[in-house]
This record gives C-alpha cells, structure tokens and sequence, in this order.
C-alpha cells in the first residue's frame, strides 16, 4: 500500500444504517466537487443478504456482502469504512490494519480505553507500511468549525478562558419511546456520553489545540426502563445524559453537556468560546453560521458577527455553489473523506487520527471514572 | 412516450456550469432518498467539448456531447432537462417536446411573455402525447415552504393580508464587478428581476394560490457601465433591482423586490406572509426553518414558533437524515426530480407547469410594463 | 423667552392617555439622567377633571387643569407639550406660540399638509423670538438609531442603494375589534398611514439625509366596518394598512409599509439600509440591538455584527445603567425631551423641527394622493 | 408598624452609586404605575455628603443624609432599602430591623452563610411584629420569567430535567483593567460567584420550586493581578468566574456557570430549562422575549415559540404601554418594589424572603466549598 495507486481506490464501507447511508452519500459524490484520487463504490456490507442488496443498489454501490472477514481478503478493496456498532469496531479495525487497509472507523472510537489503545498502537504499526486510518469526528469538517479553528490559530482569540459546549437531542425525552440496542451498555458502550460527547470533546480538543488536564463529571439515566417490542420493561443500561467541567492545558474552564432528553432539542450542539482578545459562538442546527466577536473592531462598534460561512473562500465550502447557498449536514462527511482522499495522495498525516480517538476516549472515561467518585476531580 | 417505461428513464442535461453541477447532484443523487423510477445519467451536453467531457466525468455522466439536437434523437434519452441561458430555452424546449422528451427547464420559463407562452402551448398538445414537463421553480421544493403551503392549504392562515417578499444578494454591489453576459439583455432577458423575481413570483403564487390581479413595479440599474476583461467599459443593459407591489385576487397586498445589490445578503431570500388566522415567515438562508404564528395558541403564550423541519414527518426531509440533520440547498434539486419521476411513473400532472412559468412570466413583463409607464397600475 | 430662564421651566402637558402617560414619565425622570435645565411638572391638561386630577397625581404633576387655552396664559408654564388626538394640535399649537412657549407636538404634525405648513410657517416667526419646537419623532433617539445615523454621516455605508423598512402591528388583524375614533377619518386624518408611516418617513429622511424625489403607493382597508360599543356596525374611514415605493435624492429606492393587521407582530418596526460600503438592519422590538455590516472587514470574516447598543459610548444610553442592561420604548421620550431641554438652553435648533413634520405630512399625503390615482408616481 | 400606615411610607435609600440609582428611579416612578401604599422619597443616605446631596437632588429625594444609624431612629421612615456594599448589609439590616423598619436589601443578603443566618433569624423575629423584609432578587420580576414561573407552577412542563443557566459579563476580560473594592475578598465577599451567582441560583430555585440537593463546583480567576490608581499592582482576591453542576431534589440537572470575562457578553443572563412536557429559554439581553417549546403542540407543528412578552394580559407589562412596547432592565425593581408595597399593604408574605437569601448563600458557600476540596461533591 505505500506506493502510489494506479488503479481507483476500492471501498468497502461495512454498516448500511443511519451511518451506513450518509457515508455512501458520501463516497458517491466526493469526486464530483473536489480533487481526489479516483475512489470506486466497490462492496457494502451487512448481516442482512437481501437488505443490504438493496441498500447497495439504492446507495451507487456495485457489489454487497454479509462477510467483512471476506472483504478484508479483496485485492480491489483498499479503504475499509467502519460504520458498525461501536462493539465492533476493535475487531473489525484491527483486522482491516492487519490486511493492509487504509480505515475509516465511526466516532467513538472504541468502547473502552483499552480497546481504543490497542487500536491505535496497531496502527502507529502500520503507518510506517503507508496506511492512512481516521475517526469521523465528522464536525471538524463543518466550514464555520473550520474558519473558528483557523481563528483560533491565528491567534485571533487569545488565551481561551471558556469553552461552552453541550450537545442537546431529544429522542429520548418520551419515557414511552422503545427500548433499542443503543441503551444497552454491552453494545453500544455508553448512552449519550460516547455518541454526543465524543463529538463535544474532540471539539473543545481540536478547536483549542490544548489537552484537558482534569475534569469532574457526571452521568444520569431519567428514564430507568423502556418498552420492549414485546410490550416488557427492559432497564436502560446506559446514560441519557452526561456533562462535566474541564480544566485545559492553557488554563480554561470548560463546561460541556449532552443529553438525549432535552425536549425540544433535535440535534443542538452550541459552542462558545471566549478569548482573552475575540469570541466565537456557533450551534449545529445553523451549521453554515459563525459567530466571532474581534475586540480589536473600533469601539462602539464591537458585537458578534454572523459570518454566513458560504463563500467562495471559505474552507470546503467554495467546492459547491455560489455565495449564500447553504449546505447541509451530510457535506461534513463529503469533506472529511475528501481530506482522507487528499492525505492518501499526498502521503501526509490523516486527521482526525487514532490517537485523536484514543485522547477522546480518555476523557469520557475520565467522566465516567469522576462519577463514579460521586463527581471527584480526575486527573487525565 | 405514453407507455409505461421497462428501461431506466435517460437523462440528458443541456448545460453544465452552476445549473448543470446542481441538476447533477439531483440525478445522481435521488434514487438514494426516494422511491422512483431508475433513471440513467445518460448525457451531459455542452458546446466546449473538453470542459463537458470533464464536467462529465466529475458529476457522474456516462457520456457527454455538444449537439443538444442530436441528443434529442436518441431513443435512450427520456428527458431532456434544460440549463442553458434563457436565450436558448424556447428552441431546445419545443425541440425537445417535438421529440417526444419529458422536459425540465430551468427558470425563468423564457426571455418574453411570448415565448413562454408557445412553450407553454406545445406542452399542452404534448402533454396528451404521454409527456411531463416542468419549470424549475425548486423553492417550492424547501420542505419549510412544503409546510408552509400545507398550513395555507389547510386554511390555517385564513384570509392573507400581506405578503412581503424581498430576493437579495450583493454579488452586483461593487462597480468593479466585471461585465457577464448575465448583464446583458438580449442574453438574460432582465437581471434581478427574471433571475430572483421569478422565484418570488412563484412563491407568492403558489404558497397563497392566488392570482395577481393588477400590481405598480419599477427596476433600476445602479451600475450603469462595467469593465470588460479588455478593460473597457461595456453598458449593463439589464436591472440590478426591481420590485413590485401586488394586489392578490383575494383582497391581500404583496411588496415585493430583489436586488443583486444589497451589501451583505449572500443568498436572502426572505418571506413573511399574515394572514386573518395565522402568520409565517422563511429565510432561504436558514432553510430549514419555518416561522409560524397561530392566532389560536392560548393568549399571553402566542408568538412564532420556529419549527425546523427536519422531521420525519415533514414533506421530503424524512427520506434524508433523523430529526435535526439539516439539509442543504441542493437538496431541493433532488426532491424536485422526485416529484417529477413519481408524476412520470404515476401518469399524474407534474408541477411546476410550464403554464405556472408563463404566469410567472407574465407578471416579471407587467412589473416592465408599469416600470416603462413610470410606475402606473397595470392589470394582468 | 428669549433670554436665560432664570426659574425652573414649568412644562404643561395637554393629554393624558397614552402619550400624556408616556410624556410625564419622561417629563419626572428627564434630570435624573441627563444634565438639563430645571423643570417643573407644572399641569397636566385633559377634558375630564376627575381623570385629569387623578392621572395627574400618579404621574407627578403638581396640578391638573381642564382649560388649555387658560394654560397657555400662565407665566410658569415656558413649554406647552401636545399630546392630543391629531386634529387638535393645528389650533393648541398656534395658540401656544403665539402665546410666546416653547411646544413639543406629537406626530404626525397635523392632519392636513395645509395645517402643517401653517404650523411651521407660525414657526419660524416665533423662532425669531427664541422659541423652539420639535415634533416628536421619538424613534430617532433610540440609541441604536443614533449610532446608524452616526455611520451614515460618516459615510460608512457609502452611496445608500435600498431602504426597506416596515411598521407592522396587528391590534386591528381581528375584525371583531371595536370602532374607535381612531378609525374615523374626521377625529385620525389616516389609519396607519399618519400613525406608523409617519415614523417610518421621518427615519428614511433623518437617517439618510436625503430627500424623497418621487413615490408611487397606496392604502388599504381590510375591515371597511367594526362593531360600535352599542352593537351596531359603523364604517372604518381610515386605512388599515398604507404602502410606498419612493425614490430618495441620491438614487436609492426606498421600499416602506405599514400595517395594523399584520397578525403576530405587536410593534414591528423593522429596518433596513443597504449602502455601496455598508449595510444596517434594526428591529424595534430589540431596540437595544443594531446589526451593522461593513464590507471593508476582512475577507471571510465579513457577516453582520450585532451591536448591542448599552455601552458607555454610545448615545444616550451611558447615562443611564452599565454595559449590557437594556433600555426600554419610553426611554426614546427620556432622550428627546433632554435634546430639547439643552437645545433650549444653548440657544441651537431644536430638532426635529416642524418643518422636519411638514416635510413628512407631504410625504404622506402623496401616498394618499397616488392612491387615489390607482398608484401613479407622484413627484414631491 | 403593625397598624396600617395612615401617612405616606417613608422610604430611606443607603447607596447611591449603581444600584442607589436604579433604587431610586423605581421610588420615584412606582407610583405612576402600580395601585401601591403612597410613598415618600424621603432621604438618601450616603457617606459622602456632597456627592450624596447632589444625586439626592437629581433622584428626587427630600432630602440626603451621611449617618445611617440616624435615619434608623426616624419616625418619617418605614422602609431601609439597603444598596451598601455587601459588607455592610449584616450590620445595616439587624439594626433596621430593631428599630422596626421595613428592610429591602441587595442581593447577595450577605458575604457569610453566618451572617445571612443572623438576618433571616432577626427578620423571622420582626415578621411577628408586622415587618416586612426581601432581598432584591429582581430578575424573579422580569414580567418574561414570571411567565416562566407560571407555566412551571402549571405543570407545563413537567418534571425538570436539565437546567442550563449562564451569567456572562466580560467587564473584567481585559487584565489593564483596574483593581477596585470589588476585587477585595474583604469587602466584597467573592467575585462573580456572589455577583452574578447569587441571582442565577436564585432564578433556578424560584423557577424550578425545588431545592438544590448537593452540587460539585469550581472558581477561577483569570487575572490575579490588576493596577491600582497609583500604578502598583494589587492582587485580586475574589474569582472572576465560579460554576457549579446541581442536583435538584424533583432529579433534575443543573449546570450553572457565571463570569465576569466572557468577551462580548455584556449582562448575558441565558437561561435554558427542559421539561418532560416542555421547554423554555430566556435571555436577559432580550428580556422582553420568552422561548416555550410545548410537547403537546401538533406534530410537525412544535417549535420553540418566541412570546413578546409585552401584552396586556402578561405579568407587570400591561401596566406601562401597549402591546409590543419593550421595557427596560430597570423596570423589574419597579415590579419589585409595587409587590413589597403590595404585600405590606395586605398584610402578605414578601418575597423574595431573606429565607429565600439564605438558601442562595448557603449554594454559593458550598460552591466554595467544594472548590477549595478540588471539586468534591458537596451536600446541601
């Protein structure tokens, strides 16, 4: 895999849900907007035979199968997309890396620490046989995330002193809403802290560039049991909410929740960050908005300015229309693969990395150890 | 063309800068998200053959062409989907009717009143022949202003007063922006007002189901000269503004103008109607918005309520993403060709009519007309 | 009066409904804020003693008084406020310069440009005699309006191309509401044309500096009769809702309307100004608040910034709390009637003057007179 | 002062700096708008006593004063309207309170839970001889969070899940900032945690009716050394920011954090409350406004609804202007003041209660508490 590919890159994406779906969308119209090897919809693979046929033929793919073991052995397959449950990621990533692959594996990375660990010493392994692999912090490629993270490099904020992010849904708000693998610890790893929180951490890391050296946290379940679909009660055995406050390298205070039962909420994930010189504000549900506060604007004419984040110079965005024309969500993934694409090509460093992953994967345990310590401060 | 099709339904678009790349991420895209005939991205036509021979390749064409009259033979071309200029729509259309295609033309219908109504007059002779045709008007495809025409359907406004409308952008406020054969009339047809008051137009038409009975309108040039890439300086022919008001059939009063000067609108497309009963309002640049104000919330807790519609319940958006995964602008494309696919398949009356763009069309040449007379009422 | 008022200025009021109450709260608060020449809460003035006497005492006069022409006659009355119905204040404010006071009138000026003119002519005679005169246009010492003039005339927005600005209210949306003398041509002059469109008007004037060359426009009424208190049906003589379309001195197209049927809003005074170099938007239902673009920002970061409008700084609002603690609607009454207390003192022109009201009247009237012309241009 | 009052309440303000001012302007205009007991401005009591003579005759007092405790011994005063330093408030209350006086104080009651526990005793004492005695948590009058408070007492929303609260200044963000009293733990108690802590902790367990279980909680101070007058520079000894995360006692979650340097958050009150049933969010920016989300709204119909809170029929507004005309930050100590009047009138409870004040001093300490124990969970 270390030398230059003369053929197209072949990808098998494994999972054909929810994550399954966003990232065939992805693949299939990547080249269509920016400069990158030539990829190929090569195999998408599920349990289900017949279901993830059509999923296939819906999706651009041009081949699907139930074995990821098999797909692995595929000498046309060259990019392995993980979008599994989170309890399959360890075996399925390390499996990939040993088979040479360059991997994508969804966000979080890992169910447990260790896991994640492995995972990324595995591949500090292969990265010297030219095999790229990222978690899909997908928000990272948000254009007005994008512009805050060059803000915030420039200089232009200062020494951070808050970090505000929560990541607020709802879904679960209704005590009546059935029970799902999702809510259960031994598949899904954990409730809202991994799914919600992952993104929310690796923000606050990614955008400030600093480390958390401690935090405290806390995580809570409002609604005990839930309807199975035989009409029984089944206990929740994960979180539907969980926060913490963090103390960063550089000196800030951050103050980070999620929770799925924020009525009202259907996918909020607000950030404010304040600087000793400028702020920045942002929420997901206006992704093409950011707000930045330049204390270094005259006086008497300071306040935030909404920077409609679609401009022909803005980061990604540029690549799709016009001035004004905002897009959605799922160009997150669009950008980030396009980067994957792009640092495959070029041989430099794929981001987020594994370890970016792994450093994540620390902090929600930290929020975990903390709350079991009845929300004492724990070191990271 | 009157039978049912057993092949997959052959696109060829005719076009290939903006227009073109968004109708084709909408082909290339919506058998993704929704459940229509098979299309085929059978040809992608230009008239410089090496930069459509690579536009083609990039939005996922099987092949590419300059001779949009020789497309029209071909038997595994279906539908013809227009994008070029306005100055070329009326021959391609008829052309393409003539052939027996299924049409979709860009807005505005047509550079004058008469051409779009012979368009419009051989698509009601083809229309028997089996064939579907539609003007563009892909707002109507938002899933908010989808809610919105269902809210004004379902009586829930009442009787509308006012509609206010204002189409702006600021891409023509600076006097050094070069000429384009945008800002030439006997190119464009007009400026501001057939490129973005045609959307207005139709909004207001379709979302009230009204008609326009008489209006006073005026347009301006504000930058009367602009430099050529010899450095000249060449005549801008058509308007940078225009506007409007209206009186609707059923008593209300319609204000209505559009820029393409107006510093800091990228892509403003802003939309309040008030009714007897109940009041909206939309922003293009927070789509997934809509505004609504019910008369009959309980006093002291009335106000606007600001739905996203991300639903799964909405119009549309449910096929996309779960609850609060916004959309972006292109998506409207695609739900547009939903809908055309499912009025092929279904033998049903595809909308928006090529009669809906000659109103369109009629009312953009009365807002001339009274602009001509100095601003005096005409009627329609 | 033309010399330095050596006791406290005795003010009189004439009306104590709502602008009578608004008035006096200026009137007792003025000096605990500003520095301003002494004044007197000499006597309140209305047509019911009892009332008069009663308002009176809650709002801090030391008498009350049912004969304004006796007022007039008073040597400890040097400023005589009018806060009457519209067709009073043509006679009450000829009478009060000619009784040598200094008169503060509410707007619109008058209900003809006939009494108008007749007023301001009155005017600049007693000017002579020191007196000064305002018409409270109160809206231009919003703060935040302040600082928007501020830029404009220090040509931060450059060659100004649109206003738009709306007044929309919705107190007569629902047809069951009662008849008034508000309704009634005789007692009003107009509906929201005098009431509304008079501040929407005099904003475009002040703010830009410019004058209205010409303007098409036109009036409705959407409940031509309303429920008197004893049941039966009586005619609505005045409009519901007003509209024009006008072109300023400098080539800039102004959009306005006004409404009192445009359900949901309550007290929307919505504006916005697009300039060759800038661009403001303001909305007086969060009058603390002016967003303010600047395209010399630097590219990228240019969005429009949300000045909120409580610094030290700015206008007016430094006396009153620290950063950040907004201001409410009566407190515009606060400022103006400091301006005029120190115009009086330093001898300067008072503003807005009555030739500023006149000038309005005039714009009003050739909305009423295109109107009746089926919406034909009119040159002012 | 247990029989009613036959002459006017005399009131005695201590202060006159900040809050001396807005005490003042809501004595002076309470009565223009509130049916109250009459009130008399009767003296201003200050240690300076030319400056205390000076504001005393620009807020309308009759007279000024140096000594306090002299004014204790009046018979003319029925109310102490403390506005001191936090330092003085213990002293100045207790010795009121002997002398019989009804007793407003600022927030916070005091700068120890020892000494707050002495005041609410005293007080519980005094109340059995007809006095009355509230600590000025004004926000709780804001009329948009007593429209909170209703719709919470009314179940609307349900059981409480998350509350998010944030007290935002950025007075202090700039380290050239000068060192004042302020920024003395000896005179001023804390920094941001008593000043802005105070009223967020308040707001929560007025608004939510329950009582804070036990908390974890943290303080920082961002610049630990500021310039004095005289150029040296003095260490600053209270925080600049504190949070906390609470458990209510009905299970819900709390996360609160206050600051004084969060750039280009001038007085950010942002409060956000999610319920089982519904939902609010509040900012004191725009304090006239409240955002409800109502679970039992149609589906595809649900939104965040923005309530004007200005009409007739809402809590306090409807007694200043019509609908839609904004009030100010200073009118809530107007509401608070017609309530205590209110209440000594009909021999009522005041709120809010120097109970009330306890209970806040007692969640600020442990916030302390569990600060200087790295965070530990601290009960309540």
């Amino acid at each position: 895999m270390s030398t230059p590919h003369s053929t197209p890159l072949g990808v098998a994406v494994i999972g054909y849900a929810f994550m399954g779906k966003a990232h065939s969308a992805a693949w299939r119209n990547v080249s269509a907007y920016f400069d990158v090897p030539e990829v190929e919809q090569t195999v998408l693979v599920g349990r289900d035979a017949e279901k993830v046929a059509a999923a296939a033929q819906k999706f651009g793919w041009k081949e699907s199968g139930t074995d990821w073991r098999a797909v692995l052995e595929r000498d046309d397959v060259h990019i392995v997309d993980v979008c599994t449950p989170g309890i399959l990621h360890h075996e399925i990533v390390l499996a990939a890396l040993a088979a040479g692959k360059h991997v994508i594996v969804e966000k979080p990375l890992a169910n447990t620490v260790a896991e994640a660990q492995e995972m990324s010493d595995a591949f500090e392994a292969a990265r010297t046989n030219g095999q790229h692999a990222i978690v899909n912090f997908n928000y990272r490629r948000v254009p007005a995330l994008a512009v805050a993270k060059r803000l915030v490099d420039e200089g232009r904020l200062g020494a951070i002193r808050h970090v505000r992010i929560s990541y607020l849904q709802d879904w679960l708000s209704d005590p009546a809403s059935p029970m799902t693998w999702r809510l259960r610890r031994e598949q899904a790893g954990s409730g809202a802290l991994g799914d919600l929180g992952s993104h929310a951490v690796d923000l606050v890391l990614h955008l400030t560039g600093e480390r958390i050296d401690s935090l405290t946290g806390g995580v809570h379940t409002f609604v005990s049991q839930r309807p199975t679909t035989d009409g029984a009660l089944e206990a929740v055995t994960v979180d539907d909410a969980a926060w913490a406050t963090a103390r960063l390298s550089g000196g800030g205070i951050v103050q980070l929740e999620v929770s799925r039962a924020a009525l009202g909420k259907k996918n909020g994930l607000a950030l404010e960050i304040y600087g000793e010189l400028g702020s920045l504000s942002f929420d997901l549900e206006n992704l093409n908005e950011l707000h930045f506060f330049d204390s270094r604007d005259a006086a008497g004419e300071q306040g935030f300015r909404r920077i409609l984040v679609t401009e022909a110079g803005h980061p990604y965005v540029g690549n799709w229309w016009p001035d004004g024309h905002i897009i959605g969500w799922e160009h997150t993934f669009v950008h980030q693969f396009a980067e994957f694409l792009t640092s495959i090509r070029d041989g430099t460093e794929s981001q987020p990395s594994l370890a970016d992953g792994l450093r994540v994967q620390r902090a929600l345990a930290a929020v975990e150890r903390s709350a079991a310590a009845g929300g004492s401060s724990v070191t990271l």
